[in-house]
C-alpha cells in the first residue's frame, strides 16, 4: 500500500512540515531509515538520527523543537509513538483482509462456519468443527473432528489441531505448529518394552493466546492440556500432557514444561529453559535462559536462573565463582603447603 | 460415543452398585471427575477421592470395601485399572476407524497400497510407494519416492517423509514431523564458505516405533540412520545422519543426538538432552533433562547428569557445594588471612 | 538407476579391475560395503576394508597397491574422493530431475514463475509471487503475498514462507520450515497482559544458504530478519526478529538466537547453543554445544564453552575441578581443623 505524507498526517490529525507530497509504502526505526518509508521519533535518546535520517517522513511530538537542520519531512502528532503504532495495526490489518472458502478446501457437511470465515485452499475441517465468526484458517490447516475454533482466530498455514481441541477467541496460533498430538505416555513391560497408554484428554487454549511457530502442544492423557487466557508462547516451544500455563505468562523460543505441571499466572519463561514434570510454580515466578526447574515454587515473584535454576543473584554470585575455581584450587594448594611446613616446624 | 453404566458393566463382566442407567461419554482422573465421565479407583492412596467424585461412575476392585457412604456409581471388575485401559483403547480404537482413499489425495500409478489403507485428501505418494494394510495416511502429508510404510501405522497430518526411507509395522508418526531431511554435512574450501556433501541415504524407523510432533531425522550420508524396534521419541527431537536409536530407548522432548552417534538400546533420555556425534553408548543408561553427554559410555545401566554429564550421585553432590561457591570462597579468604597472622606471630 | 562398473569407470576416465559387468544402484562405506554398492578408499587408514568389503566396486587412488588379495572390483582414478564426490552429485541431480506445475497447486494469477519451474500439489502460490528458473517447490508449500523465491532453489515439502520474505538463488529450505512468522514482541499493560506488537518488517535470505527441517525465522518487527550469503542452519533452530546471522556462519540443530543479534560471519554454533537478544558478536567466533552467550564478543575467531559461556580453555579447566568439588570442600574442612588446632596448642 502507497500513501501520500499529507494523507498520513490527515489521518493522524497532524500537520507537516516539510514535502507532503511523497508517497511511503512502508515504515522503519530511524536509524535505518530509507527513501519511501515512515519513522517515529519518541525517546529523545535516539534524537540524534532525526538530522540525518533516510526516512522519507517521520512523526515526532508536537512540541519536539529540533536543536539542528532537519531534512526529512515531520509529522507532528500528539504523541509519535502511538500514532505510530497505530498506523502499524491499520496497514497490518488491510492485509489481513481475507474472506470466503476457497475452491480446494475440504469441509465435512456437518463442519460449522461462522460469520466472514476465511477458509485457504487445502485445508481440512472434519466432523462436527466449529469455527468462529471472522477467524480466518490459512492454507494447509488441519481441524481434527470436533475441534472448536473461537470468533476472530487466526490461524497460520500448517498448523495441525488433533480431534477435540478447543481456541477461545482473538487467538493466533504460527505456522507449523501442532495442538493436540498424543502425550508421551508409555507402560514399561516385563520385557523392557513399552506399551502405549492412550491419550484420550484434549487441550483447551482459551482466548487472546498467541503461539509462535513449529511449537507442539500435547493433549492430556485424560483431562486437559491448558493453555490459559492472554499467554504468549514463542517458537518451537513444547507443552507435555496435562500441563497448565497461567494466564497472562509468556515463554520464549525452545523452551519446554514436562508433563503435569502447573505453571502459574504472569510468570516469564525465558528460551530454552526446561521445566520437569509434576511440580507447581506460583505467579510471577520468571526463569533465566536455559535454566532447568527441578522443584516446584511456593513463593510469587522470584527470579530464577542456572541448571539447576536457584536464585538469580545467588547463582550469578556462584556462577562467578565457577570461573575461577582455578585460582581458588590452587590458594588451597598453596595453603596446604604452608601449614604443613608450618607444622613440620 | 455414549455407553450407559449397565452396558460398560456388561462389557468388562462387572457388577454395578448404584444407578447404571446413566450416561457416560468420556473418562476422567477420580480427583478431577465430572457428570458424563468413568473414573477407576485402582491405588488406595487415592481412595479418599471416591467419596466425593463427582463421575458418573468408578471401576473398582471387587474387593474393594468403602469406608464412608459412596454417592456415584460403582461397577466391581476383577482388576480395575486393567479394565480401565482396556477401555481406553476401545474408545479410541472406535475414533481411528478410518479408511478408504479421499477424493482430493494424490497418488502415483506405480505406488502400492495395501487392503483397507486410509489416504487423507491433500497427501501426496509419490512413485513406487508402498502402504502397508490397515495403515492410516492422514491429509496432508508427503511421501516421497519409494517410501514403505508397513502395515497398521499411523502418520498424522502434515508428515514429510523424503524418498527411500522405510517404516516397519505398528509405527505412529505425529504431526509435523520431518523424516529424511539431509544430514547437515559440509566440507569447507580455501575461501570458508562450504560445499554440500550429498546426502545419499535414508532412514529406516523399525516396528513399533513412536515418533512425537515436529521432529527432524536426518537421512545418513550414506548407509541408514535408524530407529530401532520399539524406540519412543517425544516432540521436537533431532536425530542426526547415520545416528543409531537402540531397541527400546525412550528419548524426553526436545533432546537431541549429533551425527554417526550409536545410542544404545533400552536407554532413557531426558527432556532438552544434548548428546555429541561419533560415540557409543551402551544399554541401559539414563540421562537426567538438560544433560550434555560429550564422550562414549562403555558400560550398562549408569545414570548420568550435568553438563557435560558424569554420574548422578557425584554430579548432585558438585551441585550442592557449586550453590556454596561464594561461602567457600569467604572460609578460603579467612584461612588465609589466619594463616598470614600466625606466621606473622 | 542402475549402471554397471564398465559403465562408470567411463564416466570417470578410470580403469577396471576385476568384473565390470556387474550393475551398482547406490553408494555405500567401506566398511558397510554391500552388493550393488559402489564405494572408495581416499584415506589409507581404511585400506584393511578393502580386503573384505562386500561392496561390488571400490574407486581407488590410481596408484593404490594392495598389501593383500583383494576381491571386490577396483576402479582406479586420479582422486578416488573427488570422482566419488562427482558421483554422488551426480546420482543426486538425477532424482532432482522434477518440472511442470502439477496438477492440484494453487496459483495466483499475478504471480510469475520463471523457466522449467516445479510446483507441486497442494502448494499455494498467492499474489505476485516470484518464482526464479529452474527452481523446485514441492508439495504443501505456502508462500504468501510477494515472496520472492531466486534461481536453482530447492524448498521442500510444507514449507512455509510468510508475506514479503525473500529467498536468493541457490537456497535450500527443508521440510516444515517456516518463515516470517511474526517476531515475539508484546507491550506490557497496566492489568498484567500484553499487547501484540505488529510485525511488519521481513525475512530476507540471501544466495547459498541452506537451512535444515522445522526451523523457525522470525520476520523483523520494522526492517528484515537476514539470513546472509553461503550461511548453513541446521534443524530446529530458532531466528528470532530482526537477527542477522553473518555470511557462511555454521549452526548446528536447536540452537537459537535471540531477537536483534547479529552474529557475524564464519561462525560456528554447536547445537542447543542459545545467544541473548541485541548483542553483537564478531566474525569466525566458535561456540560449544549448550552454551549460553550473555554478552557481546569483540574480538575475532575466539571459542567459547559453558552457559554463561567464557573462554574453552578456562571453561574446561574449571569444569574439572567442579567435579572435584566435594574433594575440595574436605580439603577446606580439614584446613579449618588443622588450623584451629594449631592455634589452641
Amino acid at each position: 500500500m502507497k500513501i501520500s505524507i499529507n494523507e498520513l498526517a490527515q489521518l493522524l490529525k497532524g500537520k507537516v512540515e516539510g514535502d507532503g507530497t511523497q508517497q511511503v509504502h512502508t515504515v522503519c526505526k530511524i536509524e535505518e531509515g530509507f527513501a519511501g518509508a515512515l519513522s517515529f521519533l519518541a525517546n529523545t535518546k535516539y534524537e540524534e538520527y532525526i538530522y540525518t535520517t533516510q526516512a522519507s517522513a517521520v512523526l515526532v511530538n508536537k512540541e519536539f523543537a529540533p536543536s539542528k537542520l532537519v531534512q526529512t519531512t515531520l509529522i507532528r502528532v500528539d504523541n509519535a509513538y502511538e500514532a505510530f503504532t497505530y498506523l502499524l495495526e491499520k496497514f497490518n490489518s488491510v492485509s489481513q483482509s481475507l474472506k470466503g472458502i476457497e475452491a480446494n478446501s475440504f469441509v465435512e457437511p456437518s463442519a460449522v462456519l461462522g460469520k466472514d470465515v476465511y477458509l485457504g485452499a487445502f485445508s481440512y475441517v472434519s466432523k462436527n468443527v466449529e469455527i468462529g465468526d471472522y477467524s480466518k484458517v490459512y492454507p494447509q490447516v488441519f481441524l481434527g473432528a470436533d475441534v472448536k475454533i473461537g470468533k476472530n482466530c487466526i490461524i497460520y498455514p500448517g498448523v495441525k489441531i488433533y480431534h477435540g481441541c478447543e481456541l477461545g477467541d482473538n487467538c493466533i496460533i504460527h505456522a507449523g505448529t501442532i495442538i493436540g498430538s498424543d502425550g508421551f505416555g508409555f507402560a514399561p513391560l516385563a520385557d523392557r518394552s513399552y506399551k502405549k497408554i492412550p491419550q484420550t484428554g484434549n487441550v483447551v487454549i482459551e482466548n487472546n493466546v498467541e503461539i509462535g511457530a513449529n511449537c507442539a502442544i500435547d493433549r492430556a492423557t485424560m483431562g486437559t492440556t491448558r493453555i490459559e487466557e492472554g499467554a504468549k508462547l514463542d517458537n518451537l516451544i513444547q507443552i507435555a500432557h496435562n500441563v497448565v500455563v497461567g494466564k497472562h505468562t509468556v515463554m520464549a523460543g525452545q523452551s519446554g514444561i514436562a508433563g503435569s505441571t502447573k505453571l502459574g499466572p504472569y510468570c516469564v519463561v525465558g528460551g530454552q529453559v526446561a521445566i520437569a514434570g509434576h511440580i507447581t510454580i506460583a505467579d510471577g515466578n520468571q526463569f533465566g535462559g536455559q535454566s532447568g526447574v527441578l522443584a516446584g515454587i511456593k513463593e510469587s515473584n522470584g527470579k530464577w536462573f542456572g541448571s539447576p535454576a536457584f536464585e538469580v543473584k545467588d547463582y550469578l554470585r556462584a556462577t562467578a565463582i565457577f570461573r575461577k575455581l582455578p585460582e581458588l584450587q590452587k590458594r588451597l594448594n598453596a595453603l596446604e603447603n604452608e601449614l604443613k611446613q608450618l607444622k613440620g616446624e
